[in-house]
């Protein structure tokens, strides 16, 4: 019923297996490497055949015709097993290659979609994404995903080490309240729920129980937008504070945080780093911060236009701030703070001393909106007078509001889109590049 | 408009924040701490008030009336500031009191429906949930909470330095074919999608990518059960490796995984054990093996019972196996593997040997199922043999099975669901009783 293969007694007394990296460390020995067939290169007498692991690739030169039969019209991606001896070679990729090699393929594959094996993938994004479980195994999108990896950790192993608690909130939720923007329904037990956009009530709740919390997790946006930076789902890096004064304690974490995530990238994505050609972007100890209304001005001042009445930044107004804080600041961020209280959510406190201004933030990265924070509200008084401003009632918020009724301090918070910060620090066109099962308009699949 | 309390100038010039758990680097001096007002205890000469932070409690003693007139009658889980003198007294808790405090309420509180000051919460597990904002903040729940937060520390820290790459995928799934059970479904952009219901596809294609991967996030379950260990969502810790021989090399990552993340809880959660007076598990060096047929055979023999045809291991089966484990090998935990594959997932491979049998395990914690792994199928053709005998099309599975047809090496994994984990780690009747926001068959809220 099964075809697969048994181990046989050769292989059962076979060296173990080393990776393609620790090659270097074993000249002279006989080794078993395995792995995906990279690439297949025939040539009169010898055939090249580049094995990739985990860790890098191994080149094995065969020059015998009866390895070479086997491998001969195997299809690239193929699992194969290589033992051989690693053979010093200056011109072998990482200066060792395997020779002598007999080669077990452990699964034939079919002939990949595209070649994993030229310095780009040749193919469009709709057929990268419709293929995603070939296309991903491409180094530069594997690149892409190792560097998200690197910025989670540093994203939790700095705020760890700042006093926060790592939380779980629930992503099915019993009410749409948290904004206007469309939610997902389910279906749950024959009653109607809905997908969190955002742990944002969550998490102001459990800085009533821990103080400092952070989280990562998949949020869903059913936003019927069909462009290169959203997705119906996303990963969303957390982080909420209580004791703070007000939206600059929020900012210096947020900043330490992304600083933590680039130096985490920097460490173990170094490889990662340089297959994409990216140049970490410059945080200096202070990074600017601008209020919205300064930020206005100097937009209209090198634009020209007339911005009476304008109470957002437009992308190129974004774009202005970003080049002004890297040509003054030396700094690829910059913190935009006061956006007008009528473009921020009902749970972002007012600047006491200029009330129709939030005490909130923005966080440019290269002159795009990467992370948005702020402070809260935190009196329950409050929150039922914002509530009913927007026209509705505070009893359908009544489990969210439950925290405030009990005691919370003055807190804020921020969140930062993991596939959009990836994104911005590759220089990728569109966040789908680097999502690897992006979610769309059009895409559940795969 | 709104009731925020602006920062009084003598405020600003108050005294840097100090933690509860640091006042004993601070003797002598004047100190701010803030936090919530844990216990109000009004004697005749003095009040003591007991301020809870992040770190633990501290109190402050209040001789003079005009303090105690601010504080008298404060409700519980008011937030307040306290400055005072940080003066020794082995009888404070910590050993440290404020003295000659002044004190600011930041938000004063309704009074809280049950007493966090307590040892235990008195109140019943419905009322626990329902008012799960204050109730999560009694110690004893936050330390639950705490430990599972060491826990996941430790699961990634531990799998990141043994190559795994950390991966997102998604959550909103195009098929519900993963399993007989139960999916939620959504509305997605007028198409019909699913909650996935474990990583399982996504975490065996990345395997095609990283060959050793985890995921930490949330699957759904719409399982109508009602019992003390289901949860309709439930934090997820998925570990999938290629490049395996069987099911054995799949178990000792994740014995090895499980010692990593009691590590971390014994390092960094030490409070919160003994709190919960918690005793951690014992896992020795080599923790055993049974084979389902001889845990089987070893239940009957135990019980008397006639064992024919019984394909699964009951709860009294498990504890029995358990009870062995301990007795006879000094372990908390064992290794039971060769379930018949007529009680596994499509996707599992058998022991090529006995292929009633499957090539997987289930370890078992303290005699209770805690971990589900194996080896997976690998090869393309077997997984159609695989679905197409349960009468499905593999077309159904075609995104899931595109990793195959492109080389796949043998691989498997294994899953632990966190709340499980803490459940049982700390003797914890109901899984809703770690778990921050449940979500079960009735409870939506908050």
């Amino acid at each position: 019923m099964f075809t697969m293969e048994q181990p046989s007694p050769a292989v059962a007394e076979a060296p173990p297996r080393v990776l393609a990296a620790q090659l270097p460390e074993h000249i002279g020995q006989t080794v078993r490497v395995a792995g995906w067939l990279h690439r297949l290169r025939e040539l009169k007498s010898v055939a090249f055949l580049v094995v990739r692991d985990r860790t890098g690739q191994a080149q094995a030169v065969i020059a015998e015709s009866a390895v070479r039969e086997i491998v001969a019209e195997l299809p690239e991606e193929s699992i194969v097993e290589v033992i051989g001896t690693a053979t010093a070679n200056t011109a072998a990729p990482g200066g060792v290659e395997l020779t002598a090699p007999t080669v077990r393929v452990l699964s034939q594959a079919e002939r990949p979609p595209f070649d994993l094996y030229r310095p780009a993938l040749r193919a469009g994004l709709a057929t990268m994404l419709d293929h995603a479980p070939v296309s991903l195994r491409h180094p530069r999108r594997k690149a892409a995903l190792r560097i998200g990896a690197a910025a989670i950790a540093g994203f939790a192993g700095s705020l760890s080490g700042e006093g926060f608690t790592r939380v779980q909130t629930p992503k099915l939720v019993g009410t749409a309240t948290e904004s206007g923007s469309s939610v997902f329904g389910v279906d749950y037990f024959g009653r109607r729920a809905f997908l969190a956009q955002s742990p944002q009530f969550y998490k102001q709740t459990m800085v009533g129980v821990f103080e400092r919390v952070f989280e990562i997790g998949p949020v869903f946006r059913a936003e019927p937008h069909d462009t290169v930076r959203h997705l119906a789902e996303y990963t969303s890096l957390d982080a909420e504070l209580g004791f703070i004064d007000d939206y600059r304690d929020v900012a210096e974490v947020c900043v330490g945080t992304i600083r933590a995530m680039l130096a985490n990238v920097a460490e173990s994505a170094e490889a990662e780093l340089s297959e994409l050609d990216v140049t970490l972007p410059v945080v200096p100890e202070r990074v600017p911060h601008i209020h919205f209304t300064d930020a206005l001005a100097m937009a209209a001042e090198a634009t020209g236009e007339d911005v009476t009445g304008v109470n957002d930044l437009s992308p190129a107004h974004e774009r202005l701030i970003g080049a002004w804080a890297l040509a003054e600041h030396g700094s690829d961020l910059v913190v935009v703070s006061g956006y007008p209280m009528s473009k921020r959510p009902f749970y972002t406190a007012p600047d006491p001393a200029r009330p129709e201004y939030s005490d909130s933030f923005d966080v440019l990265f290269r002159g795009t909106e990467l992370v948005t924070g702020g402070r809260r509200l935190h009196l329950y008084g409050d929150y039922v007078a914002a509530i009913e401003a927007r026209g509705e009632s505070a009893e359908a918020y009544s489990g969210y509001l439950e925290a405030f009724r009990y005691g919370m301090p003055p807190h804020g918070g921020f969140a930062i889109g993991l596939e959009r910060f990836v994104a911005q620090l590759t220089g990728a066109s569109n966040i789908r590049e680097v999502t690897a099962f992006p979610r769309d308009l059009h895409r559940l699949t795969p």
